[in-house]
């Protein structure tokens, strides 16, 4: 048993309230055993069995829970950064795809990858992305397209939820986009997906999750709604990759469906998140897409002012958000989403576990959950958002040990 | 004398030819001696009289100039982060004011402090912005706005040149905003500027350049043209911060008075960025502005159109561009501005030095200048940009000497 005393302020970030109420707790310890929280109050107020735990001085720092990255593509072959400058001189997405770019370039790289070769490199970027303060990950499937190739991405997570103290959710996207050799076949694809590649990747408890890309040059609202209720039958539970470059009834249909999220919503109508505030559909917003793809972010107040609670993720991947760097993601949130730092918080936090089935077991500070937690070197919330890159995180923990001193 | 050897790329950023010529030499070495560079070309062609020079090894890595931040606010007291979750809420800047917020806090706060006080955090700060690569800064007062603490501020850059490896060069920025006690008497403040100020800056030689702040909310363009004129006697250069809200004839003014940049320009016209094109005044783009404070970016390739050479800068400061994340300023100088990698690489270095009058001495990879070099672990600059936070920076060289290992 260990207790952590001397915090200035502890963001618990309980899920109840309004998104911006974020818990705090002033003058706080905190006391973790077995991997998990066991107490969380004002210091004056420890009970006298704790008193004896093993104490860590957090110096007046901050403390926040473990952040959660809930949408990112972290396995996948090869880097796209010429397509970046590409994209930047003003060339279409035809022109892109025409010189070698494009999504289906890292499905041909996803290809021809080894899974030896994948696991090394996500294992290389999972450490990065948990010295940024990530305790907790979604990692979806998706450039792969067959199902040797879907199998062999969602493999890689398993191997890496065994390997790593972070807890991986997995999610099978073979709805990414049409690969090449069904170009003039999109019923064929459909019917492998539904036919084939769920019943197989649900056999071996690969994916936690469905996903579509619903999006004019992705699939139609109809075909998303056969592939997501197929994964339902199966037990994964759906998520929509839902209006990002045009208004298609994405939201709707993540309503429709019971997703437990709909991602991006750049371009959401209101009548999509009335929908899916009734039926309790957490918007998830990705706002390094929007920078690097150089369209309109999410105003992400749209949905508090709905009633949809917020989360926050990077999409990282290597064409639309090269990037892993959530703490960017959140300010990016914060400056262009128009959620205050308090509300962002709880996006990348409890919301963002909520985007994942996670809630019960992350994304707050509560007895019972899993001990992740991060001590920031900042005074308050608003700081450490503001102050970009000068508020150092001095400890991660996962599970209740320490990962960085 | 030392040689860097096994270098893939290597950008010298010489300033000759386009904004995107980066001169750049594929399997490269580089030889420096005494804190300045004595050779650089292709690793086959080392010439016989540095074989024997103590060898280094870049492992492969590619090499770019110390980075260069053109345009800071180093030096103030205190923080407002509060006034960033107003902002955020929708909060005007009279109301921001009005709760004790905006440029008149830092004042206040910069006044209270001591010359001490001042210096510990600037220097703490500087240790940071160094560990990004940057290796030459300029520093602008701007928060005193009396002679002593217009005074104290510039001492304080004056020390931390004494005390740090990195080139500081300094800027007096007496006319950023009207200081309270002067609400009522404008002109006696513009006399206090040119009067005393100027004379007593000049005096004790704290600084290279003269700004105003020229927009509707600060100082009109024939204050600006007094008080720019008036230190142009002083053998301060001209600056400017120009065209951020709104266009009003601030790049027309650079250009009248031989300013050595027009910084912001945000609103900027096209007869202003044909006039700064003529008198040779370069732009110096500030992308973290834009971003905290939701106003729009600069369209950068509407400056490289115009023949305006374009720097980017981070404007570091308590209100408006709260980080000091060059490598941030420069990504979004990509995306948002519009530059390839390999023009907003030479935004940061070459151009960067010219807007402070350092490009005889720093900003680029050439025989007699500093030796200010990077070692960042990335195949090329396209993907070092593209994929933010990823590429590591290996090794920071200034003036010949490693800064970290």
């Amino acid at each position: 048993m260990q207790v952590l005393k001397n915090i200035s302020t502890l963001y618990t970030c309980r899920r109840e309230g309004l998104q911006q109420n974020v818990h705090s707790i002033q003058h706080a310890a905190l006391v973790w055993v077995n991997g998990k929280f066991k107490w969380a109050g004002k210091e004056a107020d420890l009970p006298a069995e704790f008193q004896s735990a093993e104490a860590v001085d957090a110096n007046g720092n901050i403390v926040v829970p473990g952040l959660i990255d809930c949408h990112t593509h972290l396995c996948f072959g090869g880097w796209r950064p010429d397509e970046f400058e590409m994209r930047i001189r003003g060339k279409s997405y035809l022109e892109i795809a025409k010189a070698g770019g494009g999504i289906l370039s890292t499905v041909e790289q996803t290809r021809e990858a080894t899974f030896e070769e994948l696991y090394v490199k996500s294992a290389s970027l999972l450490t990065k992305i948990m010295a940024l303060g990530v305790t907790t990950i979604e990692c979806k499937s998706g450039y792969g397209l067959t199902l040797k190739d879907e199998i062999k991405q969602l493999r890689v997570y398993k191997k890496l939820q065994e390997q790593f103290p972070v807890d991986l959710k997995t999610t099978f996207l073979g709805a990414h986009t049409i690969p090449p050799e069904f170009k003039l076949n999109r019923k064929g694809y459909i019917d492998l997906i539904a036919d084939v590649m769920i019943p197989a990747v649900a056999d071996e408890k690969l994916a936690d999750f469905c996903d579509v890309f619903v999006e004019e040059s992705a699939f139609t609202v109809d075909e998303a709604r056969r592939i997501l209720e197929t994964g339902k039958k199966y037990g994964l539970i759906p998520k929509l990759h839902a209006d990002q470059l045009s208004s298609g009834y994405g939201a709707e249909l993540s309503a429709e469906v019971g997703a437990i999220s709909a991602d991006h919503l750049e371009q959401v109508s209101d009548e999509g998140l009335k929908k899916m505030a009734e039926h309790g559909v957490t918007g998830v917003t990705l706002p390094l897409a929007s920078l690097y793809t150089q369209q309109p972010y999410l105003d992400c107040r749209r949905l508090v002012n709905a009633d949809v609670p917020v989360a926050v993720a990077t999409d990282f991947n290597p064409g639309s958000a090269p990037s892993y760097d959530l703490p960017l993601a959140m300010m990016l949130t914060c400056n262009h989403g128009r959620l205050t730092p308090a509300e962002t918080l709880k996006a990348a936090t409890i919301y963002a576990a909520k985007a994942i089935d996670m809630d019960e077991i992350a994304g707050s500070i509560e007895p019972g959950k899993k001990a992740d937690f991060l001590i920031i070197n900042a005074p308050d919330v608003n700081f450490w958002m503001y102050h970009f890159g000068g508020s150092e995180i001095e400890s991660i923990y996962i599970k209740g040990e320490i990962l960085r001193a």
